[in-house]
């Protein structure tokens, strides 16, 4: 097992309502990330309301740092991503989310320190704050309805990062039960066919071959396990015998009033 | 320029909050999304906060459905994924929302009608509920932090949906006849378990619930046509009646020789 590289540490710049610091804090916590950095925060720190909306994830409030400037903040990371819209102009690479994700993810497997950064509720990020970052990352939203959360905004990316690390390792295994051997599910079949038949399913009789067919198709493609053939033949027993069993029942309570 | 698919509905079950409510509206939209569905919403629709949080997204909250159940809500739809923690045990398919989107995807460029469905912000869905969806999406949530705001599981999805729209892959078109709409599916469940239930196969009665839960999901895997739904009716019909006329055929033998 491969020790997947740590997550990407999330700066705010300036962030106004407590409630979207926890928010954040509980989308990272969500998705693996926990270093949570803050740049001059309007109502200051801590705030009690952002515990309130963290939902639990504490560790990530209690371990946040407070910077005066986006510089200071970024000052021993080697690479940020400025996460913003397309600006109309710039030199710097613009990438989606999973673009800038993998980038950062080889970045931090080779040694380097990586962050995203998040612009204030309404006014966004500088753009003096956007040039020291070494790119730009754009979520690909709708033009008509640009207005994002900031916690949304936190979790999208923060959701490729986790979605690249579980890539990472292969799984080789498969989880849960196997379908059932060709034999069980035949034995299934011919059950089937059997009690259709002694209930006269398969008229006219020349159409038997095409008939039985097209039900092992259909139930062969939901690859039923060992123990759901035989939750099944319980089924074709019940529904062929039960109805013979309750007209025995119906005839010995006649007989009984009788 | 070829137009996309159109995105997928989303049904959220039992929602309590409508700021909730809100929040997934301005997300919806965030991303393209716009068709939404409430199922027996707590404090009735409409609900005013619920435009307060939407941002704007005004459109999405005018466009609302509202349903009494979850099989009213789907019963339109051809293929429906449960968002849901992977369960401990299933037989139903479980996607990341990525491979998720990519089968609605196609299902949608081939016509067929296709939906999400969140549940409640602490409830989450009713087993009985997942049993009628074509499958389960399960967001790779760190174990660790679990809760997950209802707003931010609808982001996901949607940021996935419009991510592969962005990247116009050409449609993988889906062979053959599409699985029946869930009302169908429904009817056929209900048959099966009837007859079932006649012939005392569900024992002791309190099982009903798990045993036919059982049959659902392995059955719903198949992904029955609408043509196979008929079939499938016609083998529970056949099985149930067949062998009282059977009887009843014996029993005029044995008289004609007496």
């Amino acid at each position: 097992m491969i020790t997947p590289p740590s997550p990407p540490i999330v700066i705010l710049d300036r962030p106004q309502m407590a409630e979207n610091i926890g928010a954040v804090a509980r989308v990272m916590a969500n998705f693996g990330l926990d270093q949570l950095r803050l740049v001059a925060p309007r109502d200051g720190w801590p705030q009690e309301r952002a515990w309130a909306t963290a939902s639990g994830a504490d560790w990530v409030l209690e371990g946040v740092r407070v910077f005066d400037t986006v510089a200071d903040a970024i000052a021993d990371l080697n690479t940020v991503f400025a996460t913003t819209a397309r600006p109309r102009e710039t030199r710097q690479p613009v990438r989606t989310p999973r673009e800038a994700t993998r980038v950062l993810y080889d970045d931090r497997a080779s040694g380097l320190q990586i962050g995203l950064l998040f612009g204030a509720e309404r006014a966004g990020l500088e753009t003096t704050d956007i040039a020291l970052c070494q790119g730009i990352v754009t979520i690909p939203i709708d033009p008509r309805h640009q207005s994002l959360n900031l916690a949304q905004a936190v979790a999208i990316n923060a959701y490729e990062w986790r979605t690249l690390v579980l890539d990472a390792p292969p799984p080789g295994f498969r989880e849960g039960e196997p379908p059932a051997p060709g034999e069980l599910q035949l034995g299934m079949y011919e059950h089937l066919e059997k009690e259709l038949d002694a209930a006269g399913f398969f008229h006219p009789p020349e159409k038997f071959r095409s008939m039985s067919q097209n039900l092992r198709v259909m139930l062969g493609r939901a690859a039923f396990t060992a123990q759901e053939v035989a939750t099944f033949r319980g089924v074709i027993t019940a529904l062929s015998k039960g109805r013979g069993r309750v007209l025995e029942r119906l005839a010995k309570e006649k007989a009984a009033k009788g």
